[in-house]
């Protein structure tokens, strides 16, 4: 059988049969906060350390994903599922992602900022990257398409009897080697249930472990329900890319909380009158996020469209910028309100560069800028990454 | 040196002396509950998410077995052990599993039901599947044997100085490509010392994740001691199988419960009149457990038996069946009786369906009817696995 | 492209820009202690049990390396950095280890005795022997250096704001198949600040899992600082070798205790009187440690230098001993004292003996004579390992 590697071991059977690998990133930050009402801790951290198998036996598959800097190995799972052919695409069982949000879909070895931003499950949907269940997804013509229903679980929650399910459409109408159209759309569902986690929203303003703004809360073991839709714009032109999300969230409330409970929580007193007996009424809460972010290679290489995930990919440096690789100069404006709470509303700004010494090696540095309208709080983070992904 | 793939990474090298290989195994289970006293949680689970490295070196070898579905790195430990050549066998030290119950030395990637019957560390040996120690295992003409002394910990539990030790003799007669009859015998010996933990019987009539009955209970720390002795046996004819064991067990005692801590663990008030002052008396326990089973494979396939386990593997699917698969119909019936307390008894009753899409990926259906004599409950569970090993 | 093994997986591109593999090493232990005025508790434990993936990408490499004993994935974080070619040597960044002491810089396959001496992460160094950040090592002419700035964390310890340096020069003046001559020296600077953990410097004076007595302490979080500095001089003359390290260390103090929490902390009562308000009053620490150990192969062979590491590995067995293997006698002095507590001072005496079955393959037995000035305390152990790496 063959034998090859791309700084990963890889072996294919002669007869095509078979085919397995062993790959892994290292993704290591460095975050210095630039802290106003809340103190945030300057330091080093490991984003990720994975190791990912991945093997096809005739027309199935598995991937199994651990990544170290989860602390548990259950907290370590990611995309953990055995998959069979179908209809242009593949049927999953295990554990995967929830087709919802572009930006979701962005591989982290991919991403143009060092976080993703509010619409995932940075944010919107709060520690609910993955989920156990079923799906299907792949690509029909200039489609993009992806479902799922699932446990509203993954290996490292509680064992309980909440549902979901969310679907993405994605279309490209262009999509050449220098230029690429997308329009999208996704639709989430997530019902909880007996021992179920609470469904949050939080936005953290001033990038990863920096202060949090809780932006809505659905108790888990009450049965609420929490449901979102969004809407996706990108587009590539040769070295320029811009991509734009907008999404509507719902989350039940009907239950009260103890004005020390709320400002636990909120970071801030209630800013309407709670009652003095049952505390603060929390109704049904609607989220709007949206972002726009976009990037210009200085070094004139365009990003790459992955029809498969519907989304971007990096650029592979061409190798005439300094230092033979490639540099990119990057933005993004993103912001996350809560209309039914006066002034719950968090943006972030950041600016940055990065820089490709090849394709599987890169360097972020990224300015955030964070505004907690609700706190008052304006921290600012400094943020640097070292990647290397094989 | 030499590449190959059946969906995992295997090398070897060209003079034989040298080979490793990663594997790896995924078992994503559903479990839905019929509850009745108890309130069981149905939900999603990963079973097992493993990945097994293993290699040789001369006539030394060496196996590493992490599952991720541990929670801890320490609670993941499998086997891992070194091995040498020795006497038609391997002298092993590190972990791996005492040698007893023909239930226990089947590998969790070839059961023919979601769970091993209580004759294994699934009820009588509660939580002490794999141990630390040295032992021998080999094949001798007709006969498997093995024996191992152990520290009575695995990676996961507290250092202690326990100690045990069990041994398993294997005789299978008859064995061919058509029909094997299997006998066996296996004794354990566990004597409990300073920081060991407790040793248990339970039985888990409904199934994983349902409710668990204490069936006996040996105090870790006061130096008790727990000895089983079991018999074994089993067949194949064709498509048919069936596979019996019978095992005694005896659990020191002598010490006293509060009659509040009696129902905490048992489930149920002490069914004996408890003294005011000292509380419920539990003196030594003798456990009785036993079970059969047996399945049809239904597209005609007959189920080989493993020399080197001295248990049976899975039949490989012809490829004839429905969906180019195989499918074979279970029945078990267990049963676990602690007969020096009134009515501590319980029982499972299993029905189910397996379907083999190829030798690597299997899905499991269960129905599971369980029942407590000792606390009336009677829940049952639906038990769903999709499984793929490589 | 070219697989290999030699009980590992590696894969090797034909244009030599690529390559990966996969190794691990199991390291398994017993100890048996003769306890003193502390109960030890004997057990068996796997001290080690790894896994290593590197990899060369161009002239970029990886290494993430994860220890299953950790517990937690995160305290099994062990190398894992990206490093890229630089000046005769590699500029890396991520978790390693800080350049200082000799002890330290020999592989925990390469150990002489079970644990290395007082003068490392063992004891000086409590707890830090990895650290994240950026650093470079080399090997010119008969030099070998490496430098590093780091954060004051591993993977497994909080984020916090605490900094330090370290450097090492070694110098190899004769270098040969049958002598070699080494002299070198390491300082190495801690500041702890926001949230960091203690800096502690500890004598587990009788080996591992037994007994250990606190030396020195600066609390994490007042920003105090710690600093050494070490001397190291080590040959070998065919089949004898000798190996000394000295080092001076100095731990901020300036705080006071409890007479409890002292007690608590040193095991013994304060020996100097401490003030009715305030408690007992910590200055400023001086340690100094020493060890001095040896060994002598028995069937001859030689152990072999390290440049890169600049540090001794182990010989390889010529095959003609005993069993096929390698014998090694090997014997070690080690002590540690903190001159501003009176008594403050313990030491280790270890014999052992070493058998090398192959290059691969090993069993080490240690007798272990502990002696706690401070509590008196004789604590003996008894240590075994069976080893293998690949």
């Amino acid at each position: 059988d063959q034998a090859e590697t791309k700084g990963n071991l890889k072996i294919v059977s002669d007869d095509g049969n078979f085919s397995a690998s062993l790959g892994g990133r290292i993704h290591f930050d460095t975050y210095l906060f630039d802290s106003d009402q809340v103190n945030a801790i300057s330091t080093t951290e490991f984003r990720r350390a994975r190791i990912t198998l991945k093997g096809d036996i005739y027309d199935w598959s598995y991937i199994l994903e651990q990544d170290f800097a989860g602390g548990s190995t259950l907290d370590g799972f990611r995309d953990v599922y055995l998959a069979h052919k179908f209809l242009d695409g593949e049927v999953r069982i295990g554990q995967f992602k929830p087709f919802r949000s572009m930006a979701e879909m962005t591989s982290s070895n991919e991403l143009t900022m060092l976080e993703r931003p509010f619409s995932s499950a940075t944010g919107l949907y709060d520690g609910n990257q993955f989920q156990q269940g079923i799906g299907w997804t792949g690509v029909l013509d200039c489609f993009t398409l992806g479902m799922m229903a699932f446990n509203l679980r993954d290996a490292g929650t509680p064992r309980n009897e909440g549902l979901g399910a969310a679907g993405r459409l994605a279309w490209h109408p262009v999509n050449t080697d220098h230029e690429t159209l997308h329009l999208g759309t996704s639709i989430s569902y997530e019902n909880a249930n007996q021992n179920s986690s609470d469904l949050m929203a939080e936005a953290d303003y001033a990038g990863r472990r920096g202060p949090s703004q809780l932006m809505a809360l659905t108790p888990g073991d009450l049965g609420g329900d929490a449901s979102t839709a969004a809407l996706e714009l990108a587009g590539s032109y040769g070295p320029l890319y811009l991509q734009a999300e907008y999404t509507v969230g719902g989350f039940e409330g009907n239950y009260y909380l103890t004005e020390e409970d709320f400002e636990d929580e909120f970071g801030a007193p209630a800013p309407f009158p709670c009652d003095p007996e049952f505390g603060c009424f929390i109704g049904d809460q609607t989220i709007h996020t949206w972002y726009v972010q976009g990037s210009w290679m200085l070094t004139g290489e365009h990003k790459p469209y992955s029809q498969k995930r519907g989304a971007f990919s990096s650029a592979k440096p061409s190798g005439d910028g300094l230092w033979g690789g490639a540099w990119e100069l990057t933005f993004r404006y993103d912001t996350m309100e809560n209309r039914d709470f006066d002034h719950l509303q968090a943006n972030s700004t950041t600016v940055g560069l990065n820089f490709y010494a090849n394709r599987n090696v890169r360097f972020m540095l990224n300015y955030i800028i964070g505004d907690d309208d609700f706190t008052g709080d304006g921290t600012d983070q400094l943020g640097f990454r070292a990647q290397i992904g094989w």
